[in-house]
């Protein structure tokens, strides 16, 4: 076991690549912190420039790129989750995902163990002004039904004042509460994916 | 004010309209219920058999049916928000459809109104087993911020036993508790509705 | 119906009286607004100061003091629901709160109409840092379900920057967007209130 | 480390110890699976028939029940977070026990570290109708925030058919469905706890 640990990233932006994106910016933050774990990150998976299509399934036919982000997100010992705030809430793109991961629950190996399993996630989340803990507390649920973990403060946020309008990408300074968190997140989850790989779920 | 209240559906499965739906069943149930009360109920928009962009904006350019489906909406006294219940949560094409009324904060005429005051919002979610509070809470949240009234007990809804498969379009009877809240949702919404369009609010 | 309309405010902060209250500061806001739409608002009636017992009924017993302020929350036209956000979540005061009103599921009378029926329901929340919406989505989703109806933008919050410590009532001025969403708030909900007032739903 | 592991198991139920609670009988069926995977599990710690007070210290001062209670859980290697629904929600009980763990955040060692690191924590939840992956949501954000790590599916739970009234503690068969999610939740803890024992966060 002497490869180093890797970790997927996505980017539930509304909006496909063309646009400057608050979430790439924190997946930066994240991705700094983990390199400094010795884990290798990936560049994040922007889902909207790609065709997902809506469903519950592993494959919903042709033209769906979700098999390919799936793969690269399993063949991952980590999976960064992040999606910008809508309305307090996670965007619809990131429940478009956590809706193509439902079909772990019936894709057990022999001792019960969803594809998911030994992996652990964490979230990095943005907005304007609120919603950071609920959009935490959605995404957490979920992919722990699916059989993700969830490492000791796994979510790394950042939003503004109550009703503005500044965004993440855009701040002067990186908040050092933003690089503090970054810090426990990413030791945290490289130390748990590390034990996990060495020891896996026996199911 | 002679003329009749009227009501759009949604349904927000995430398949086409090939598919029976559930989702279908409980807005059937909806329907007959506001039919009682004199209100005309538009066939359901199923959403994902639309091209709904994803965006906060109102309309987002070449190819998007929101602005279509979003008059229709504003055209009606009532919307009946259906949507089904996925990890315990409201569907992506749900949330898709709330992102999109975002837009509605700045579309306020000279008292500045959005275009959804004065009209009701209710739910009619089902579930396979779980999720239907925390679904109306996602729901009645989004849709009051961007202008909408919630008449009282404002959610209709069917889930099973903990953990188990059983659709409610499947369900040899309809269970006397759906038919009953079926009647308080369309009675108190459509007494709300016809109050609202008599005496809307000032601004 | 010559008299004024009356507001309940309610102020679930985790401490009793002596300490200053951020959810209280949030309150006065409100109060100022609705009073400007000739509402006569009662002081708030600070929970945790009160002896209110655990339980889904209406009075839980000797020494339970609910009933006296279910009393006065069922006398005013507006209930003015108070609290702060810990952990991104509703307090644990509210959550009493609302449990205790799940008793009106069965205290219905003739025409099947809860107590809180006809009357209106807003938020005031406050929290250092984030968790406003979901607040709000808890509060609304469960008072919704007993019987309370809520008007078009019926939260009024405040919160700072993610990661920060900053109080409302330690703020040097107050913000313009509460000022605004404070008016929106009394105006829609004191309207709403006059409707259903004068027009109860009929059950 | 010859020792066995231990779990420190909760309910948050509304009522003291005299009532049968439904929330014992799910932590029951835990702790047979916990104890088959050779873990210690103490008997539930009932909050509401303790004097447990408002606030976010780790003690409130003379007749706080909160300290003792405290030094149990963190003695353990494994939380049990019992809860009852109530209004799809968890219990106020539970809410003031995630608030009085808030302290953890300022209770660092001088690597960094909540007293709550490297313990894992799991949920029993039980309700009437619906609701259960709601509460897992609330639990396991605001657990994760003071610093307890989530197994893969951590979350056992129960609830009946929508809008019924059956209590788990009375069904004459215990579902297959909850046998075996608790055997997953106790199998994955327990792996999980007996990891981080032996390799503890390194902060």
């Amino acid at each position: 076991m002497s490869s180093r640990l890797t970790a997927a990233a996505i980017n539930c932006s509304l909006s496909a690549k063309g646009r400057a994106s608050s979430t790439d910016a924190m997946l930066d933050v994240l991705a700094e912190h983990f390199q400094a774990h010795d884990v290798e990150v990936a560049a994040p998976i922007r889902i909207a420039a790609h065709q997902v299509k809506w469903g519950v399934s592993s494959n919903e036919g042709a033209g769906d790129d979700w098999p390919a982000i799936r793969e690269q997100i399993l063949a991952a010992d980590i999976l960064i989750f992040g999606t910008p705030i809508w309305m307090g809430q996670p965007s619809s793109v990131a429940k478009l995902v956590l809706e193509r991961m439902d079909a772990f629950l019936d894709e057990t190996d022999a001792a019960g163990r969803m594809p998911s399993y030994s992996k652990v996630a964490v979230a990095a989340i943005v907005g304007n002004e609120d919603g950071a803990h609920h959009v935490s507390s959605q995404i957490f649920q979920a992919l722990n039904d699916v059989g993700w973990t969830i490492p000791a403060v796994a979510a790394c946020y950042w939003v503004g004042e109550a009703m503005r309008a500044i965004d993440f990408k855009d701040l002067e300074h990186r908040p050092r509460s933003v690089t503090r968190t970054a810090g426990m997140v990413a030791a945290n989850a490289s130390h748990l994916a590390r034990l996990l790989r060495q020891s896996p779920y026996p199911g």
